[in-house]
């Protein structure tokens, strides 16, 4: 199987997307077919051999092989015409803007190119907080409270100190804050708002506990061991960056089974059937033995590879269990009967 | 001002589209560059006095000039190279899947090309009925309740008859059934059923009042005059069809002022900020003096063109109020610091 990664694009988290693409390599035993997104969005076949940070850092790039997208597939020009760049699934490795915010799944499904990842409507809900809040709670999940504040308003905010203000767009914990106090709102506030025009607030808890399980399903779910994330105050954006590098397996929580089951359980919710197609990383809180949501990772840091034990064999499987849209019959019905009742 | 017409597309509702498009001939005063897709989402240059239903029915656009999509905007092939079709802003008037789920505008913001329309997260939200409902509540419009049902599932239904059947996703009443008893429900799940795999029910109120509201935002909200559609139980996909080639004014609804103040309330606050740079038409009911929403189009049949004095006014004014995301500054800042510790 020769299986394609797409990566970098126009996005905040655009060199999380680089070393996620560098750390595949070491775990993935099929062929793998780099494709590279640069900031400016164009697309370039990058050699495998060539993989490594400062080809991108550098430009170097530009030199390999510029591609174009349309209806099938990636193409590359020739002296006389174009080829088409061949593979059988693509992986979507865009983390952030473009690549969790739906757009490049939008760009694979108009184009009809087969891939892993979250479809347009699941980035839609996990990309937004607000919207990722409504339907956990819709499909039964616990969330932390919360209340949205819009640039150049001045809403009072009801939510007691301390509290951690986000963009409500964004992920990798960028351009998040925790205020302790009013004189630490206006700054984080300002940080926030940088990055969108609403910001999400939340109770910031001290000391919670915090557990990642990734998974997917085929023909039943495959779920990763339950990490219990390393963190100081909470992770911050270098940390989560040097995280991302990470192909190694970590060390699983030690959870009761019970909840083990609630956090599987909870996941289940959130994935079937909005996130079908796509391997995801969901990140929970426990208090007071109850689970909440914390964020839905829909292209997680080098595809949450570390979390198990057969990372390549789950790729191969996920393949088979792509999901389908219904057919759009080509036909011109309405426009021929008036044609016809015209007697033209 | 040069305006770009993108319409067709892979969509239930393509001939709708071409309709639409050829309404807007007779409504835009400026130039229109009419930019087709056609159902295998090939693009075509349609010259403007070749556009009639007929050109698309038959395949004879096939032997317009084919384009191709990249940073930029649209291009055509010539002898040495190609040339960018020219023109200041486009409009998606593709309904229905590819135009209102969002995919054509994920297309048209990832290669950089201004448009009128809706963006992508406002079209997961109104192109599905589930979040569209839970949006709505979040703003504080009222909705009808609801329930959903999933494709081979036997769950118990808790609304009274009668009610209606509608596929999760699509527009324009396509695979929509009252039922009225339970000898009618299995024919009306299958035909919903062929469009999705989840179908959502809500009561079926006979005789209600239907309001529909057209508007944008610019520097302040522009409304449309609101129309009380006519109807025969509802309005069905035949009826919709001839309805989106109106170009002619319709009769404003006689409203008492307090009641047409709430609509236009509601539709602010359903509107504003998701749905800025689009064009929506909004349906409400009234039940009980009680204002609710219906369904929100982001791409209505012919823009709504029939519900404004001033149509081609109001697209020349929200041409200036396009929304912008903030940039992305390109750099490679960890990159760089992670080469520099490596003494490379």
């Amino acid at each position: 199987m020769k299986i394609a990664v797409l990566f970098g694009a126009q996005s905040f988290e655009h060199e999380i997307s680089v070393v996620s693409a560098i750390a595949l390599k070491k775990v993935l035993k099929s062929e793998i077919v780099y494709i590279f997104c640069d900031y400016e969005r164009n697309f370039y076949l990058i050699p495998t051999d060539k993989i490594t940070s400062k080809r991108f850092s550098s430009g170097e790039y530009k030199k390999d092989k510029a591609l174009h997208v349309k209806q099938g597939g990636f193409y590359a020009k020739k002296m006389l015409g174009e080829e088409q760049i061949s593979f059988d699934v693509m992986i979507n490795l865009v983390h952030g803007r473009d690549g969790e915010d739906g757009k490049l799944s939008a760009l694979l499904d108009f184009f009809g190119i087969p891939y892993i990842g979250p479809r347009m409507e699941a980035c839609s809900i996990s990309y937004n907080k607000l919207f990722t809040k409504l339907y956990a709670k819709e499909v039964g999940v616990n969330v932390l409270p919360y209340q949205l504040l819009h640039k150049g308003s001045n809403e009072a905010i009801s939510i007691a100190y301390p509290f951690i203000v986000k963009p409500l767009r964004l992920g990798s914990s960028i351009g998040i804050g925790i205020v302790k106090e009013e004189k630490e709102l206006a700054y984080a506030l300002d940080v926030a708002f940088e990055f969108d025009d609403t910001v999400l607030i939340e109770p910031f808890i001290s000391g919670v506990k915090e557990y990642n399980l990734a998974g997917c399903k085929t023909d039943s779910f495959t779920f990763s061991i339950i990490e219990e994330p390393q963190k100081e105050a909470f992770l911050d954006f270098d940390k989560k960056y040097l995280d991302f590098s990470r192909t190694k397996r970590v060390n699983e929580a030690s959870l009761e089974v019970t909840l083990e089951k609630e956090i599987q359980t909870s996941f289940i919710k959130l994935y079937d059937p909005l996130f079908l197609g796509a391997l995801i990383r969901c990140d929970f809180f426990v208090i007071d033995g109850v689970v909440y949501l914390n964020e839905i990772n829909p292209v997680p840091g080098s595809m949450a590879n570390y979390l198990f034990d057969d990372f390549d064999g789950v790729i191969k499987r996920l393949v088979n269990y792509l999901p389908h849209t219904t057919t759009v019959t080509k036909e011109y019905r309405y426009i021929n009967s008036i044609q016809a009742a015209k007697g033209k």
